[in-house]
């Protein structure tokens, strides 16, 4: 159900993360996002603007070979903004001006000066350099923002011999806009269509140690299926859940397998001396 | 001031964070705490619960030699609460009932059968579990929950031969009440004390590609601090904003050294036209 092959890691890349000047939201979007196409992430990070440290964790991720790998962040005008150089140098590739992104660029500020007074469309150093791409790189269309985002094919370990490479703003706006709509040729061609069940078994209150022993069994039972149990406020207080999941791209197929595991997972914990309050699905 | 021997990676550690049902706020929050302790965090990192996965990136984080790496998650009773076998694993230690780590683990059941009337205070296999450590490790008390946090020395590459891995909670209220007490002695050998200077300069709108070459020039002058421009939101609506900031152990040279930043770059605003609203300061 779970299938390996779409599998797709994560990057969000700036310095201001990991000083804790910017929380970052874009990767548990994403995470959301990419779990609901049935697609699996299998990773996530939050990187320095560095060249070598990007560089390294690119290179290793070819290694493991997702089938996609998701950057955000350091696609804007100034020098800390890093990413897509520090990809080329990885994969030795040259940097050039695209003439599509700069099309793009040069659109974005010719309407931005539409709307402002004085604001110069000039295409000065910092703006053209938004448009530098790795060679082979592909520029996707930032309906939102001045920077392209970006699509490159990698050689990786992954079964298919290639890791799409996606870099994204990291101003959450933009981020969600290209994701939702000039992306969606390329999430297409490398982790499809799919989907996502999940069913949430509400007990009383009670003790996770005790039914550690019941879901190991049901997990071995249903290896394709999610199984974690853990404590969760709702309205009326706090409640040991018990959460099963499962991503992939046949949902009649993924139903049925989360039916047979609910009904498990309920018996045994009745057997157990437990009452299930409620069952949540999403 | 930034002193690099003072380096962190954290890593929030638990398939739920990677397939979007909880939302990871303990990086953030740790990143804050050991920002705010003047050391850097270099690296943060979401895992799936998977010996393979936390073994190579505990593994290549040794290499790359912070002084300081913080888990959270995988300490539970349940079968997939396996950071701590995983640890093990990939230093090639056995794992042993901790007699100290199980002393806490008995208490804390003993307490929770005086204030629930039917709860068994008997260690069945799942609670014992939460007491089984790397042998070298230290169990570090948990105050408001049932499993110890771990500290465990390991050899690597940091300057000082030695990194330090401490492995908390994934519950934030058990993480942060570790944190803030009894790991004090812990985060005062590895990281030790310090403090962080933040300056936020608030320019009225304008356009971020106009003053990438100024802030080039103006980091490096002042390598030691991190500028950073981004649109910000207050209450009187988005401003391009200028951040300052340095993390250190000698706040007196921080402030003095944040404050020759900040006169070069309102200067080199106001010679490109762009007019201070005001300064913040954290």
């Amino acid at each position: 159900m779970f299938s390996d092959l779409r599998t797709v890691e994560i990057f969000a890349i700036g310095n201001e993360l990991l000083v804790g000047q910017v929380l970052d939201t874009n990767t548990h979007w994403l995470i959301r996002m990419v779990t609901g196409l049935g697609a699996r992430v299998t990773r996530a990070a939050m990187l320095r603007d560095d060249y070598d440290h990007i560089g390294d964790e690119i290179r290793a991720a070819l290694r493991r070979g997702p089938r996609l790998i998701l950057t955000t962040g350091g696609l804007g005008p100034t020098e800390d903004d890093l990413t897509l150089r520090a990809i080329a140098r990885a994969l030795h590739l040259p940097m050039r001006i695209h003439p599509e992104a700069l099309e793009m660029v040069r659109r974005r500020y010719a309407y931005l000066a539409t709307l402002r007074p004085n604001f110069s469309a000039e295409l000065n150093d910092a703006r053209r350099k938004m448009a530098l791409f790795p060679e082979g790189a592909t520029p996707i269309l930032n309906p939102d923002g001045a920077a392209p985002a970006m699509a490159l094919d990698a050689r990786s370990e992954h079964p298919d011999g290639v890791t799409t490479i996606v870099s994204l703003p990291g101003v959450p706006g933009e981020m969600k806009a290209i994701f939702t709509t000039s992306l969606r040729p390329v999430l297409a061609n490398t982790i499809g269509a799919g989907g996502y069940v999940e069913r949430t078994i509400v007990l009383d209150k009670g003790d996770e140690s005790r039914i550690a022993a019941l879901l190991k069994e049901v997990q071995d039972h249903h290896p394709m299926v999610y199984v974690k149990s853990r404590g969760q406020m709702f309205e009326d207080g706090l409640h040991l859940t018990v959460v099963l999941s499962i991503g992939g791209s046949n949902l009649a197929a993924m139903r049925e397998e989360v039916r047979r595991t609910e009904e498990e997972t309920i018996s045994g914990l009745t057997h157990l001396g437990y009452s299930v309050v409620r069952v949540l699905e999403s």
